[in-house]
């Protein structure tokens, strides 16, 4: 097989972690969180969401939370948006890069944002155009790429189209979303070749949830194709909204502990996200993380 | 990559699995969990250890295990042997297949059978001599291929060094152990070719234990190189005594979720596995199944 160098980690803990979970954490210990992050080499943190604050309560100080961490430099904050208004509070407080979201699955699109695919696209058109005047990068989630939990299989071509619009519409990288955690490494495989053959690598991060233990075996075959980013989550943070119990994100330290001992690059010390790890795991009980099970043994 | 068509999954949960669980699991329960193992489609079950008693007292009822259960047509059912005296105890009640052991690293060894590798070849010599008298299979564990928790690195002339022993004894099969679930895919790609270039793989199986989260992405790489042939345990029984909590050995039914979307048959009812793993359960607290989680999510 082969192998990049170097990979890429970005760090989605604060985002699409805490979302997912069911405690609330404080501002105080989310701050001291993200800066204990930003300490660990990491280049990129998705550090909270500008949706509206009723529909994710856990995130609902993301103002707060962008305006008091310490901003160090060669990491890029970043925050989900998800309309005019999102942008506009992610702008007032000045986050480094943008990230917009759909799913490729019509029923989960509808079910997450209430609309359709076709009625969210134009709204992530002029949050874009307005994103890249202020002169934001723009990230694109996609979700349900591997499968949707109201529709099962989804299709490539459904997928490709949405990578067309949203690179389209100035969208800078596309991080490919196994949301349910259900993809194996032969689909991982089949998807990547698919996008390879119409994107760069350099527009594509790998998002996978460790939900049935397959997120590695993931990486690496979507790494033996060349991808080089992945999403990971501190502590395995986020679970699954559909499977509450089951594993979460694929937790930041598992993937470093497979990439450093393949002799991969990332940056990162692995030691000082463990200590990310062991602080949130004291507001955020049951990390799936096989890292953190074994420095707790 | 590349992939066999069929791959081969031995099911090691009521012994490599249960010998490392604090719970003692009643003679009743196991015979009717062994039972309900049969019926998956599973070829291969290992049920016990003839170590002694005091050593191993989950394992103390293994006489009376395999004169209890309910022998199924089409699979082998193998036990542990150390010694003669095991071996006479496993013919007694004339288990189909004996498997001996030994570590790759001398400490290991050393904890595991109070003799060093030197002393202990000797005592395998003489159990396979006797087993093949009595025409029983002969399977030969080496632990520690990977790394050693006393010793750190493993070197694969010394592994190379006890596979050819073992041939030379008329062991018919090598399960190569990722003991303490150490291994990255790297490390499995660089010793599986090393072996791959002296043994046929129909020679050799992986026993990967899942503690690192690598276990999937280990078997997804020996796989890709031709190894068809993988030990499990219902559950992901097993954790690992080296670190408590953690997780154990790479659970049966994840491994199955694996192959069987990949489109590689196993012959094996992954819903009737699910249901053996859901009745250790209710005697195993905390299995650390991936398919478990979702299941009782």
């Amino acid at each position: 097989m082969n192998f990049p160098p170097k990979v890429t980690v970005k760090e989605v803990g604060p985002r699409d972690g805490l979302q997912n979970e069911s405690a609330f954490v404080s501002l105080d210990a989310k701050v001291e969180w993200i800066n204990m992050l930003s300490e660990t080499g990491v280049s990129y943190i998705e550090v909270s969401s500008f949706v509206r604050p009723e529909w994710i309560p856990q995130l609902k100080d993301a103002t707060e939370v962008a305006k008091r961490i310490k901003r160090h430099p060669g990491v890029t904050y970043a925050a989900l948006v998800p309309n005019q208004r999102g942008l506009e509070r992610a702008l007032e407080v000045d986050v480094d890069e943008v990230c917009v979201f759909i799913s490729a699955s019509e029923t989960h699109n509808l079910k997450n944002v209430n609309k359709t695919i076709a009625d969210t696209i134009p709204i992530m058109e002029k949050v874009a155009e307005d994103a890249r005047k202020s002169n934001k990068r723009i990230r694109g989630y996609i979700s349900t790429v591997f499968g949707c939990p109201y529709e099962g299989e989804t299709s490539i071509d459904q997928v490709l189209f949405i990578c067309d619009k949203l690179l389209e519409m100035g969208v800078e990288e596309l991080s490919i979303g196994d949301t349910i955690g259900i993809a194996d490494p032969l689909q991982v495989e089949n998807v990547t070749k698919s996008l390879l053959s119409h994107f760069s690598s350099d527009r594509l991060a790998m998002h996978f949830h460790d939900t049935r233990g397959t997120a590695l075996a993931n990486v690496l075959t979507a790494m033996n194709l060349g991808i080089a980013k992945f999403d990971s989550a501190v502590g395995g943070l986020g679970g699954c909204p559909y499977a509450k119990g089951a594993s979460g994100n694929l937790a930041t330290e598992d993937l470093l502990y497979m990439l450093h001992r393949m002799g991969i690059h990332t940056g990162i010390d692995t030691e000082k996200v463990r200590e990310a790890a062991t602080y949130i795991a004291k507001h955020v009980p049951e990390l799936s993380s096989h890292q953190m099970k074994l420095l707790n043994s």
